[in-house]
Protein backbone atom coordinates (compact mmCIF):
# COMPACT_ATOMS: atom_id res chain seq x y z
CA UNK A 1 0.00 0.00 0.00
CA UNK A 2 1.48 3.02 -0.49
CA UNK A 3 0.53 5.68 1.90
CA UNK A 4 3.87 6.93 3.66
CA UNK A 5 2.07 9.79 5.08
CA UNK A 6 0.53 8.96 8.17
CA UNK A 7 -1.42 10.67 10.37
CA UNK A 8 -2.37 9.52 13.69
CA UNK A 9 -5.91 10.95 16.07
CA UNK A 10 -5.80 9.32 19.42
CA UNK A 11 -7.74 10.08 22.69
CA UNK A 12 -5.70 11.22 25.85
CA UNK A 13 -3.34 8.40 27.26
CA UNK A 14 -3.84 5.81 25.00
CA UNK A 15 -0.22 5.34 24.05
CA UNK A 16 -1.25 7.58 19.91
CA UNK A 17 1.96 9.43 20.04
CA UNK A 18 4.73 6.67 21.03
CA UNK A 19 2.77 4.68 18.55
CA UNK A 20 3.44 7.37 15.99
CA UNK A 21 6.67 8.00 17.05
CA UNK A 22 7.82 3.99 17.22
CA UNK A 23 6.19 3.98 13.61
CA UNK A 24 8.06 6.93 12.42
CA UNK A 25 11.70 5.09 13.94
CA UNK A 26 10.44 1.89 12.24
CA UNK A 27 10.04 3.29 8.54
CA UNK A 28 12.95 5.68 8.86
CA UNK A 29 10.86 8.81 8.12
CA UNK A 30 10.17 11.98 10.01
CA UNK A 31 7.33 12.71 13.00
CA UNK A 32 6.01 15.53 13.69
CA UNK A 33 4.38 16.59 17.43
CA UNK A 34 6.10 19.10 18.84
CA UNK A 35 8.10 19.46 15.99
CA UNK A 36 5.18 20.55 14.52
CA UNK A 37 4.41 23.27 17.14
CA UNK A 38 7.67 24.73 16.66
CA UNK A 39 6.97 25.19 13.09
CA UNK A 40 3.69 26.92 13.83
CA UNK A 41 5.23 28.96 16.50
CA UNK A 42 7.40 31.11 13.82
CA UNK A 43 5.08 30.94 11.44
CA UNK A 44 2.85 33.17 13.84
CA UNK A 45 4.51 34.49 16.61
CA UNK A 46 2.34 32.67 18.98
CA UNK A 47 4.02 31.03 21.97
CA UNK A 48 4.80 27.49 21.97
CA UNK A 49 3.42 26.63 24.84
CA UNK A 50 -0.15 27.73 24.01
CA UNK A 51 -0.03 26.14 20.46
CA UNK A 52 0.41 22.94 22.60
CA UNK A 53 -2.43 23.92 24.74
CA UNK A 54 -4.46 25.45 22.22
CA UNK A 55 -3.60 23.75 18.58
CA UNK A 56 -5.76 20.93 18.96
CA UNK A 57 -8.48 22.06 21.98
CA UNK A 58 -11.71 23.73 22.19
CA UNK A 59 -11.37 27.55 22.40
CA UNK A 60 -11.45 28.47 26.37
CA UNK A 61 -13.17 32.44 27.03
CA UNK A 62 -9.73 33.20 27.69
CA UNK A 63 -8.03 32.54 25.11
CA UNK A 64 -7.87 35.38 23.44
CA UNK A 65 -6.37 37.78 25.92
CA UNK A 66 -3.60 35.34 25.99
CA UNK A 67 -3.14 35.21 22.25
CA UNK A 68 -2.45 38.53 22.04
CA UNK A 69 0.00 39.01 24.81
CA UNK A 70 2.11 36.85 22.28
CA UNK A 71 1.62 39.34 19.57
CA UNK A 72 2.57 42.83 18.50
CA UNK A 73 -0.35 43.69 16.88
CA UNK A 74 -3.52 42.05 16.60
CA UNK A 75 -3.71 43.00 12.91
CA UNK A 76 -1.36 40.39 11.55
CA UNK A 77 -4.01 37.97 12.43
CA UNK A 78 -6.15 39.52 9.38
CA UNK A 79 -9.43 39.99 11.64
CA UNK A 80 -9.31 35.75 12.91
CA UNK A 81 -10.01 35.41 16.22
CA UNK A 82 -6.59 33.82 17.70
CA UNK A 83 -8.10 30.59 17.52
CA UNK A 84 -9.36 30.53 14.02
CA UNK A 85 -5.45 32.12 12.91
CA UNK A 86 -3.82 29.23 14.78
CA UNK A 87 -5.87 26.58 12.59
CA UNK A 88 -5.21 28.31 9.53
CA UNK A 89 -1.41 28.58 9.72
CA UNK A 90 -1.16 25.18 11.43
CA UNK A 91 -3.29 23.97 8.94
CA UNK A 92 -0.99 25.41 6.26
CA UNK A 93 1.82 23.73 8.05
CA UNK A 94 0.61 20.11 8.03
CA UNK A 95 0.23 20.67 4.61
CA UNK A 96 3.53 22.06 3.43
CA UNK A 97 5.04 18.84 5.38
CA UNK A 98 3.07 16.49 3.75
CA UNK A 99 4.64 17.84 0.75
CA UNK A 100 7.92 16.87 1.67
CA UNK A 101 7.89 13.54 2.00
CA UNK A 102 6.85 10.80 3.64
CA UNK A 103 6.52 11.45 7.45
CA UNK A 104 4.03 10.19 10.76
CA UNK A 105 2.20 13.75 11.90
CA UNK A 106 0.15 13.64 15.07
CA UNK A 107 -2.91 15.03 16.15
CA UNK A 108 -4.28 18.40 15.29
CA UNK A 109 -7.03 17.33 12.64
CA UNK A 110 -3.93 16.27 10.19
CA UNK A 111 -6.34 13.36 9.27
CA UNK A 112 -9.25 15.73 8.11
CA UNK A 113 -6.46 18.56 6.30
CA UNK A 114 -5.05 15.66 4.59
CA UNK A 115 -7.77 13.59 3.81
CA UNK A 116 -7.99 14.69 0.02
CA UNK A 117 -4.28 13.20 -0.40
CA UNK A 118 -4.22 9.53 -1.67
CA UNK A 119 -1.20 8.91 -0.26
CA UNK A 120 -1.93 8.78 3.49
CA UNK A 121 -2.93 6.73 6.07
CA UNK A 122 -5.01 8.03 8.43
CA UNK A 123 -5.32 6.07 12.15
CA UNK A 124 -7.24 6.76 15.17
CA UNK A 125 -5.83 5.13 18.34
CA UNK A 126 -8.28 4.40 21.70
CA UNK A 127 -8.05 2.57 24.60
CA UNK A 128 -10.37 1.88 27.27
CA UNK A 129 -10.78 4.54 30.43
CA UNK A 130 -8.54 2.72 32.95
CA UNK A 131 -5.98 1.69 30.79
CA UNK A 132 -5.43 5.52 29.51
CA UNK A 133 -6.08 6.39 33.37
CA UNK A 134 -2.89 4.76 34.73
CA UNK A 135 -0.84 5.21 31.34
CA UNK A 136 -1.35 8.94 32.14
CA UNK A 137 -0.99 8.80 36.12
CA UNK A 138 2.38 6.45 34.99
CA UNK A 139 3.76 8.87 32.31
CA UNK A 140 2.63 12.51 33.32
CA UNK A 141 2.46 12.31 37.29
CA UNK A 142 -0.24 12.52 39.78
CA UNK A 143 -2.20 16.06 39.32
CA UNK A 144 -5.05 17.90 41.72
CA UNK A 145 -7.73 16.40 39.17
CA UNK A 146 -8.70 12.58 39.11
CA UNK A 147 -6.85 10.63 36.15
CA UNK A 148 -10.91 10.18 34.80
CA UNK A 149 -11.22 13.93 34.84
CA UNK A 150 -7.72 14.80 33.06
CA UNK A 151 -9.45 12.18 29.97
CA UNK A 152 -12.48 13.79 29.97
CA UNK A 153 -11.42 17.17 29.95
CA UNK A 154 -8.40 16.66 27.31
CA UNK A 155 -10.51 14.44 24.79
CA UNK A 156 -13.84 17.08 25.29
CA UNK A 157 -12.09 19.79 23.81
CA UNK A 158 -10.37 17.87 21.47
CA UNK A 159 -13.78 16.40 20.07
CA UNK A 160 -15.33 20.21 20.54
CA UNK A 161 -12.52 21.46 18.19
CA UNK A 162 -12.42 18.84 15.90
CA UNK A 163 -15.88 19.44 15.67
CA UNK A 164 -15.84 22.93 14.97
CA UNK A 165 -12.90 23.26 12.37
CA UNK A 166 -14.17 19.76 10.11
CA UNK A 167 -18.08 19.46 11.22
CA UNK A 168 -17.04 15.74 11.54
CA UNK A 169 -17.50 13.44 14.79
CA UNK A 170 -14.06 13.07 16.86
CA UNK A 171 -13.43 9.22 16.69
CA UNK A 172 -15.95 7.27 13.86
CA UNK A 173 -14.54 4.84 12.22
CA UNK A 174 -15.26 6.20 8.80
CA UNK A 175 -12.75 9.08 9.52
CA UNK A 176 -9.68 6.88 9.80
CA UNK A 177 -8.69 3.85 7.66
CA UNK A 178 -7.93 1.90 10.71
CA UNK A 179 -8.93 2.44 14.43
CA UNK A 180 -7.17 0.50 17.16
CA UNK A 181 -7.90 0.11 20.60
CA UNK A 182 -4.33 -0.12 21.65
CA UNK A 183 -5.55 -1.35 25.28
CA UNK A 184 -6.48 -4.73 24.20
CA UNK A 185 -4.34 -4.72 20.99
CA UNK A 186 -1.06 -3.51 22.79
CA UNK A 187 0.89 -0.89 21.82
CA UNK A 188 3.65 -2.96 19.74
CA UNK A 189 1.34 -4.64 18.17
CA UNK A 190 -0.58 -1.78 16.76
CA UNK A 191 2.89 0.02 15.67
CA UNK A 192 3.41 -3.62 13.82
CA UNK A 193 0.31 -3.82 12.20
CA UNK A 194 0.56 0.07 10.99
CA UNK A 195 4.40 -0.92 10.11
CA UNK A 196 2.92 -3.44 8.08
CA UNK A 197 0.01 -1.78 6.48
CA UNK A 198 2.44 1.05 5.34
CA UNK A 199 5.50 -1.66 3.74
CA UNK A 200 3.08 -3.77 2.42
CA UNK B 1 -4.68 -12.71 22.19
CA UNK B 2 -6.99 -14.91 23.78
CA UNK B 3 -10.10 -13.53 22.10
CA UNK B 4 -11.41 -16.43 19.91
CA UNK B 5 -14.78 -15.01 19.33
CA UNK B 6 -15.07 -12.08 16.98
CA UNK B 7 -18.00 -10.36 16.68
CA UNK B 8 -18.15 -8.25 13.04
CA UNK B 9 -20.35 -5.34 12.43
CA UNK B 10 -20.24 -3.72 8.70
CA UNK B 11 -21.18 -0.82 6.79
CA UNK B 12 -23.70 -2.22 4.26
CA UNK B 13 -21.31 -3.32 1.09
CA UNK B 14 -18.27 -3.12 2.73
CA UNK B 15 -17.65 -6.77 2.52
CA UNK B 16 -17.87 -7.48 6.59
CA UNK B 17 -19.60 -10.26 5.16
CA UNK B 18 -17.16 -11.77 3.10
CA UNK B 19 -14.57 -10.71 5.96
CA UNK B 20 -16.07 -12.42 8.67
CA UNK B 21 -16.46 -15.98 6.40
CA UNK B 22 -13.25 -16.09 5.61
CA UNK B 23 -11.66 -15.48 8.98
CA UNK B 24 -14.24 -18.00 10.20
CA UNK B 25 -12.70 -20.28 7.09
CA UNK B 26 -9.47 -19.57 8.59
CA UNK B 27 -9.65 -19.93 12.23
CA UNK B 28 -11.56 -23.15 11.34
CA UNK B 29 -14.60 -22.03 13.74
CA UNK B 30 -18.45 -21.09 13.54
CA UNK B 31 -19.80 -18.31 11.43
CA UNK B 32 -22.99 -17.10 12.39
CA UNK B 33 -25.29 -14.78 10.02
CA UNK B 34 -27.87 -16.93 8.16
CA UNK B 35 -27.53 -19.25 10.72
CA UNK B 36 -28.27 -16.84 13.81
CA UNK B 37 -31.73 -16.00 11.79
CA UNK B 38 -33.01 -19.28 11.44
CA UNK B 39 -31.65 -20.12 14.90
CA UNK B 40 -34.02 -17.17 16.06
CA UNK B 41 -36.85 -18.12 13.80
CA UNK B 42 -37.02 -20.94 15.55
CA UNK B 43 -37.27 -19.39 18.88
CA UNK B 44 -39.92 -16.76 17.60
CA UNK B 45 -41.70 -18.30 15.01
CA UNK B 46 -41.37 -15.15 13.02
CA UNK B 47 -40.46 -15.74 9.41
CA UNK B 48 -36.78 -15.58 8.45
CA UNK B 49 -37.35 -13.26 5.88
CA UNK B 50 -38.75 -10.79 8.74
CA UNK B 51 -35.52 -11.56 10.81
CA UNK B 52 -33.19 -11.18 8.32
CA UNK B 53 -35.18 -7.75 7.25
CA UNK B 54 -35.63 -6.25 10.84
CA UNK B 55 -33.23 -7.80 12.81
CA UNK B 56 -30.88 -5.44 12.45
CA UNK B 57 -32.69 -2.30 10.76
CA UNK B 58 -35.17 0.15 12.45
CA UNK B 59 -38.67 -0.81 13.21
CA UNK B 60 -40.93 0.50 10.14
CA UNK B 61 -44.39 1.52 10.17
CA UNK B 62 -45.97 -1.72 8.83
CA UNK B 63 -43.92 -3.85 11.30
CA UNK B 64 -46.30 -4.77 13.30
CA UNK B 65 -48.74 -5.96 11.35
CA UNK B 66 -46.21 -7.78 9.28
CA UNK B 67 -44.55 -9.77 12.40
CA UNK B 68 -47.90 -11.00 13.69
CA UNK B 69 -49.00 -11.80 10.50
CA UNK B 70 -46.25 -15.15 11.36
CA UNK B 71 -47.36 -15.58 14.84
CA UNK B 72 -50.12 -17.70 16.02
CA UNK B 73 -51.49 -15.18 19.19
CA UNK B 74 -49.77 -11.94 19.68
CA UNK B 75 -50.04 -12.91 23.60
CA UNK B 76 -46.63 -14.87 23.54
CA UNK B 77 -44.61 -11.52 22.65
CA UNK B 78 -44.96 -10.78 26.37
CA UNK B 79 -47.01 -7.61 25.18
CA UNK B 80 -43.60 -6.56 23.99
CA UNK B 81 -43.59 -4.44 20.36
CA UNK B 82 -42.54 -7.30 17.94
CA UNK B 83 -39.38 -5.22 17.56
CA UNK B 84 -38.80 -5.13 20.90
CA UNK B 85 -39.34 -9.42 21.01
CA UNK B 86 -36.63 -10.19 18.29
CA UNK B 87 -34.14 -8.01 19.85
CA UNK B 88 -35.19 -9.79 23.12
CA UNK B 89 -34.69 -12.64 21.57
CA UNK B 90 -32.36 -12.27 19.17
CA UNK B 91 -29.94 -10.83 22.07
CA UNK B 92 -30.32 -14.49 23.72
CA UNK B 93 -29.55 -16.39 20.63
CA UNK B 94 -26.36 -14.78 20.58
CA UNK B 95 -25.67 -15.12 24.41
CA UNK B 96 -26.31 -18.45 23.98
CA UNK B 97 -23.92 -18.69 20.74
CA UNK B 98 -21.08 -17.51 22.55
CA UNK B 99 -21.31 -19.76 25.60
CA UNK B 100 -20.79 -22.70 23.30
CA UNK B 101 -17.39 -20.89 22.71
CA UNK B 102 -15.26 -19.66 19.54
CA UNK B 103 -16.82 -18.06 16.74
CA UNK B 104 -17.47 -15.22 13.82
CA UNK B 105 -21.05 -13.20 14.63
CA UNK B 106 -21.95 -10.76 12.06
CA UNK B 107 -23.86 -7.88 12.35
CA UNK B 108 -27.00 -7.84 15.07
CA UNK B 109 -25.71 -5.73 17.69
CA UNK B 110 -23.30 -8.67 19.00
CA UNK B 111 -20.72 -5.70 19.68
CA UNK B 112 -22.86 -4.47 22.25
CA UNK B 113 -24.68 -7.47 23.15
CA UNK B 114 -21.35 -9.38 23.84
CA UNK B 115 -18.81 -6.38 25.56
CA UNK B 116 -18.85 -7.53 28.93
CA UNK B 117 -17.04 -10.74 27.74
CA UNK B 118 -13.40 -10.71 27.73
CA UNK B 119 -12.76 -13.09 24.74
CA UNK B 120 -14.31 -11.64 22.53
CA UNK B 121 -12.57 -9.27 19.62
CA UNK B 122 -15.02 -6.40 18.27
CA UNK B 123 -14.23 -5.74 14.61
CA UNK B 124 -16.12 -2.82 13.05
CA UNK B 125 -15.33 -2.98 8.68
CA UNK B 126 -16.25 0.52 6.22
CA UNK B 127 -15.37 1.32 3.03
CA UNK B 128 -15.82 4.87 1.05
CA UNK B 129 -19.05 5.07 -0.77
CA UNK B 130 -17.99 4.41 -3.99
CA UNK B 131 -16.26 1.10 -3.62
CA UNK B 132 -19.36 -0.06 -1.33
CA UNK B 133 -22.15 1.43 -4.06
CA UNK B 134 -19.98 -0.90 -6.96
CA UNK B 135 -19.61 -3.74 -4.37
CA UNK B 136 -23.48 -3.77 -4.31
CA UNK B 137 -24.11 -3.82 -7.84
CA UNK B 138 -21.85 -6.57 -8.58
CA UNK B 139 -23.19 -8.68 -5.80
CA UNK B 140 -26.62 -8.13 -5.84
CA UNK B 141 -27.78 -6.73 -8.95
CA UNK B 142 -28.84 -3.12 -9.76
CA UNK B 143 -32.16 -2.34 -8.64
CA UNK B 144 -34.54 0.29 -8.95
CA UNK B 145 -33.23 3.08 -6.60
CA UNK B 146 -29.36 3.86 -7.22
CA UNK B 147 -26.66 2.28 -5.33
CA UNK B 148 -25.87 5.40 -3.30
CA UNK B 149 -29.62 5.55 -2.26
CA UNK B 150 -29.53 2.34 -0.90
CA UNK B 151 -26.59 2.44 1.01
CA UNK B 152 -27.98 5.03 2.56
CA UNK B 153 -31.49 3.88 3.59
CA UNK B 154 -29.71 0.30 5.18
CA UNK B 155 -26.91 2.11 6.96
CA UNK B 156 -29.66 4.73 8.02
CA UNK B 157 -31.62 1.84 9.33
CA UNK B 158 -28.75 -0.13 10.97
CA UNK B 159 -27.64 3.49 12.86
CA UNK B 160 -31.39 3.70 14.23
CA UNK B 161 -31.70 0.74 15.12
CA UNK B 162 -28.21 0.43 17.02
CA UNK B 163 -29.00 3.65 19.08
CA UNK B 164 -32.17 3.13 19.53
CA UNK B 165 -31.26 -0.40 22.10
CA UNK B 166 -27.53 0.24 22.64
CA UNK B 167 -27.79 3.88 23.35
CA UNK B 168 -24.32 4.19 21.51
CA UNK B 169 -23.62 5.47 18.09
CA UNK B 170 -22.56 3.02 15.34
CA UNK B 171 -20.01 3.58 13.92
CA UNK B 172 -17.62 5.48 16.62
CA UNK B 173 -14.40 3.82 16.89
CA UNK B 174 -14.63 3.56 20.75
CA UNK B 175 -17.11 0.94 20.69
CA UNK B 176 -14.38 -1.30 18.76
CA UNK B 177 -11.21 -3.06 19.42
CA UNK B 178 -10.60 -2.45 15.61
CA UNK B 179 -12.07 -0.47 12.43
CA UNK B 180 -10.70 -1.08 9.01
CA UNK B 181 -11.49 0.44 5.65
CA UNK B 182 -11.73 -2.02 3.14
CA UNK B 183 -11.82 -0.25 0.75
CA UNK B 184 -8.49 1.01 1.21
CA UNK B 185 -6.47 -1.55 3.21
CA UNK B 186 -8.35 -4.33 0.85
CA UNK B 187 -10.61 -7.37 2.10
CA UNK B 188 -8.12 -10.10 2.06
CA UNK B 189 -5.28 -7.87 4.09
CA UNK B 190 -8.78 -6.89 6.35
CA UNK B 191 -8.98 -11.30 7.02
CA UNK B 192 -5.09 -11.50 7.31
CA UNK B 193 -5.24 -8.60 10.51
CA UNK B 194 -7.89 -9.94 11.81
CA UNK B 195 -6.86 -13.58 12.02
CA UNK B 196 -3.21 -12.00 13.24
CA UNK B 197 -4.87 -10.91 15.76
CA UNK B 198 -6.53 -13.90 17.33
CA UNK B 199 -3.95 -16.01 16.45
CA UNK B 200 -0.82 -13.87 18.28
Amino acid sequence: MKKPIITISREFGSGGRSIGKAVAERLGIPYYDKELVEQVAVETGFDPAYIAEHGEYAPSKSMFAYAFSHLGTPGIMDGLSSADYLWVKQRQVILDIAEKGPCVIVGRGADYILKDREDCLHVFIHAPKAFRAERIVRLYGESEKSPEKRLDEKDGKRKVNYKHYTGEEWGMSQNYDISLNSGIIGVEKCVDIIVGLVED
